[in-house]
């Protein structure tokens, strides 16, 4: 029975920082869908020694050890010596693996080289992994206590193939039915992680229940898994529905939805169109807005107003007002929001006028100070926020600050 | 002596896959620049056991152990309890750092709940280390054989600003002077990695020297590192120079400099100023542009046209153009640029028009498709590109190309 997993990524280029190991994540996720926990991930070097330690670890932790990286042709690939050295078995050549190789090389006129053999070499009872997209197989083999090692290219496009082709469905098969994991994310805007915590302290969690948080500002993520076994699927259904209860709109999506799909999603659905009016943001709201494929269906487009000149150019907003109340201000946040719904005629029109730091601010208006509005057709509106960071914090902040407003006025 | 370092990357969200770690490979290199080798990075997840499996395995393969992650004030952030347990200290209340978190939520308006206080609290003898982006601070704690282990916070933002302020001094004093290492880092557009990794063969390395690459779109740096003694100096610097007269102006900056940082250097430099029209990059480029502080000396401000409209009514693009040519065309490119000078009177005005995809594309016009302007006192000119891959690679490639060339264009 496979419960619990152990990831190994390897090679000298993850020790040295030199590449962001995604395939962990890409498997980890993977496993949490069929309920398989991992234990931990190991990540080490090209060294016979770290790699030993990697496999004794990951079979004392884990009931399967998947590991990635180390399978190319070249001296400094290690990994599948060293299987077979910690299982102690011997490596053998696989004739049919060793044909296709060779075929692969003729086909491309690449010059076969006997390095290339020790591709389709392998632990003695071996099961292959086919890699549908690169030239070096995987592998599963069985250790002791009916636990098994199961290793892959670590390059991830074949890492991925490999995985969901065989590996996956292997899995799955031998889960079997029992093992259903259920798993709901809430993405929240307005409140802190600790007011978060509050609020969902009074939801009754059983054993098989656990909430996490994760805080990346801007974003706060809440989610609720169940592992258990069957008829649970009620009592989880039920707490979502608690969590929804209690957190209301400051729950603005559920699943891996970024708030300005949320929003592009609520301007599709409501018919409207909108122009944004940038000062402070520089262009951030906008390029989030356009993130979204077919966004062209909603957004009109935008001005970046940095400058006064450009604020009173686009958008109409009178030298007067900026004259007299600055360019950060309720007065000039109004005008640009007015200003840039009427050239451009979109149903809504959002401005954003802020001092993102870390120069420009004064007592009365510190770095932080924004002022956002919204211009619809029965509401013309401008609130003023406090933003405290650093300058791209402040931006970022203020873009969610604003993405956020937005979709709540859809929602009205 | 620091010589071997283990990184712990902590937290549900990694063990399940919701996150990408990549906060060790950040550490890693980092600590690679001052020759401290990672024997291992362990990931677990919000789990006692776990934690405490991997506190141990990192102290017996490491002179440091640098973790990060749940040091926040909820249930499932088991930090510094776990270090206080493994190590068999106290856990004790540090009344200036509970004070300035007081303040600081008194500053934001944000109500204090007691588990806050959480945050305040560390092992018995840690040293603080300030968090100055957000609110956890982290600590360094002295282990059995004068090993030390240190914890960060697990937002990528906040783990760097306190690795870099106070961890990496402090490893670089530890390492004392005969470590010494010499490091550049150049910063690199217009060629593949495998075409570097070509023209940089001749550089005559000394088995002191490094060469490394790092591929991170559209990043592409180079970097050369000497370990080594005294008097080695010299021959670095010689190298640094070999490199620099092979690649030219492939090389947009040295250091840790982004291009948009280097564009508004030379926008400063050559005292000129500039305004924007983007299209398919929906605002990127003036994000980026706008993230440098200070780049309101010498940013206009811009518009994102991403409707046909938009580029008639803000930019002054005769509509004959876009039924002739079509929006994503070299005429619409160069009226795009012009009309964003004219409009602005900035002395640089350049424009983007593409096919982001996913949708939008044509046999004659695949998506990828896009064109660039410039248009500067003397010159006005338009530019095709071909980018591949999804969305948001399209939208980001198209920024770094469209910044190169402005930077090239400024140099000359």
């Amino acid at each position: 029975m496979i419960q619990t997993a152990v990831i190994l990524s390897t090679g000298d280029e993850l020790t040295t920082g030199k590449v962001v190991d995604t395939n962990s994540a890409f498997i980890a996720d993977r496993l949490f869908t069929v309920g398989v926990k991992v234990a931990a991930v190991l990540k080490v070097g090209d060294d016979r020694e770290k790699l030993l330690w990697a496999m004794h670890q990951g079979s004392e932790l884990g009931d399967i050890i998947i590991g990635t990286g180390g399978l190319g042709p070249t001296a400094d690939d290690l990994t599948t010596e060293l299987v077979a050295e910690f299982l102690g078995k011997k490596l053998i050549t696989n004739q049919a693996v060793a044909d296709s190789l060779k075929k692969r090389f003729e086909a491309r006129a690449i010059a076969w080289t006997p390095n290339n053999l020790k591709q389709a070499c392998f632990p003695d009872g071996a099961m292959i992994i086919p890699n549908p997209v690169g030239t070096a197989p995987g592998f599963r083999v069985t250790m002791r206590q009916g636990k098994s090692l199961i290793w892959l290219s670590g390059v991830p496009q074949e890492m991925i193939a490999m995985f969901n082709e065989t590996v996956m469905p292997w899995i799955t098969t031998e889960r079997g039915k029992d093992s259903e994991i259920f798993s709901c994310t809430f993405k929240i805007h307005g409140l802190t992680e600790s007011k978060l915590d509050d609020l969902v302290k009074p939801v009754d969690l059983g054993p098989q229940h656990k909430l996490s948080f994760r805080a990346h500002y801007p974003d706060l993520t809440l989610r609720l898994t169940a592992s258990g076994g069957n008829g649970e699927e009620n009592g989880f259904v039920e707490r979502c529905k608690q969590i929804r209860r209690i957190l209301g709109t400051y729950i603005y999506a559920e699943g891996d939805v970024a708030l300005e799909e949320k929003v592009g999603q609520l301007l599709m659905e409501k018919n409207q169109t909108l122009a944004l009016a940038e000062s402070c943001t520089g262009g951030l709201i906008s390029h989030r807005i356009t993130r979204i494929a077919g966004s062209s269906a909603y957004y009109y487009g935008g001005a970046v107003t940095y400058s006064n000149e450009a604020k009173v150019k686009f958008l109409g907003v009178k030298p007067a007002t900026l004259e007299k109340y600055g360019a950060v201000s309720e007065q000039t946040a109004l005008e640009m929001s007015r200003g840039i719904r009427e050239k451009t005629g979109a149903s809504v029109g959002l401005s954003v006028t802020g001092i993102a730091g870390p120069s420009g601010g004064t007592p009365e208006k510190p770095v932080g100070t924004v002022w956002i509005s919204l211009a619809q057709p029965n509401n013309h509106e401008a609130r003023q926020f406090q933003f405290h960071g650093e300058r791209e914090r402040v931006i970022l902040g203020t873009s969610q600050a604003a993405l956020n407003w937005l979709r709540l006025a859809l929602l009205e």
